[in-house]
């Protein structure tokens, strides 16, 4: 894939936009485990996602993790070139979730084209407002939503991901991705084991009963 | 004062563009406790706050809620005119705090100009990412519930210690008590006073009510 296919609003720009981009992006592979970025002070650029997976997520003082969204094909990340959006003050971390094609473009070019053109300050707009919504749905889930509904909405959303209903997870990688104990993971799969949900075995946990997390998942 | 006085980039724009907008404000007064917007389907408009306090909310399904952020004099709520962001996708509640003077605009007006001047869609970007960052610095100290605590029972701690209820002491000082910037603890005491449990004064922050810092220090 090329820049110009993954760039989402490429055809808006200029040619002379196209080409400083082109020129500027610097491609690079990285290996799934990776961290690409960590919290606001950290200013790679502006991360274009070609090929793979990206998880973006909060770390607690104590090094509790809850993912707050993940960057697939053609999705663009802001947060690693948060040093050239003031306002945005908070940390976030980026890690490669799966092998990753990306292209870096450097954040005082992007600073200036998103400062001189309508379209790009305009995308970026949409691009803060639709993770703002991603945060904010996901924030209401750890808030309000009881842990065996969150638990059923994260393994139905990795079994779409992954395209296969058995999904090899350990508790612990669960319980760092929904920001709780190993222990509480534990017990609630065996619960959804008890009730026909998810068949588990060790280092896997195979989704029985899709549908039935589905609604508990609250889709 | 005038909507010239209170909306934030007046300055940058055309004075056709001031003057539509001029035009097209609804002034309005609202008091305490009344509820401007609640939730993304309500489109009232931008508010832009002549005088007074409103509140920024989340209500859970069982109607537990949590002050996002609060807007103060010549400050701007985009979440009132959510229908024009398609990317907003959840539902904020706005309920004025004190008796507050504003003006509303209304949501077509402000999209078309936020479409067609750089200055209005950089503006917009900028209040996003900004609103953004209060969110999950708020969210955090929700989940991670430890700083708010922690500062309390400093600010306790050393009141009695002092033998009074007002310490001189920097927010800087206060920070390197505690391991943590100095951003963060301005903040907090901002929250503090906001809430009534502090005054602040140049180096000086006075505890006003005392108790209830002891209850939140977790004594």
């Amino acid at each position: 894939m090329t820049l110009a296919e993954c760039f989402p609003i490429w055809e808006k720009l200029t040619p002379e936009q196209q080409n400083r981009l082109a020129a500027a992006a610097v491609p690079k592979k990285a290996s799934k485990g990776t961290v690409l970025h960590n919290g606001s002070a950290d200013c790679l650029g502006l991360l274009v996602v070609g090929d793979g997976q990206l998880r973006a997520l909060i770390l607690s003082p104590e090094g509790r993790e809850i993912t707050l969204y993940r960057l697939f094909s053609r999705d663009i990340c802001l947060f690693s070139a948060a040093c050239i959006l003031r306002s945005i003050q908070f940390d976030v971390t980026i890690q490669v979730e799966k092998d990753t094609q990306l292209w870096i473009i450097p954040p005082g070019l992007f600073k200036e084209l998103a400062d001189s053109s309508l379209a790009i300050s305009s995308y970026v707009n949409e691009l803060i407002s639709s993770r703002f919504s991603e945060v904010m749905w996901r924030m209401e889930q750890v808030l309000w939503q009881s842990f065996d509904r969150r638990l059923a909405a994260f393994l139905t959303e990795e079994s779409t991901l992954e395209g296969s209903p058995v999904l090899h997870l350990t508790h612990e990688r669960i319980a760092s991705h929904l920001g709780t104990a190993r222990e509480v993971v534990t017990r609630m799969l065996r619960d959804f084991q008890a009730e026909g949900m998810v068949r588990l075995t060790r280092g896997t946990v195979e989704l029985t009963d899709p549908e039935r997390l589905r609604r508990l998942g609250g889709e």
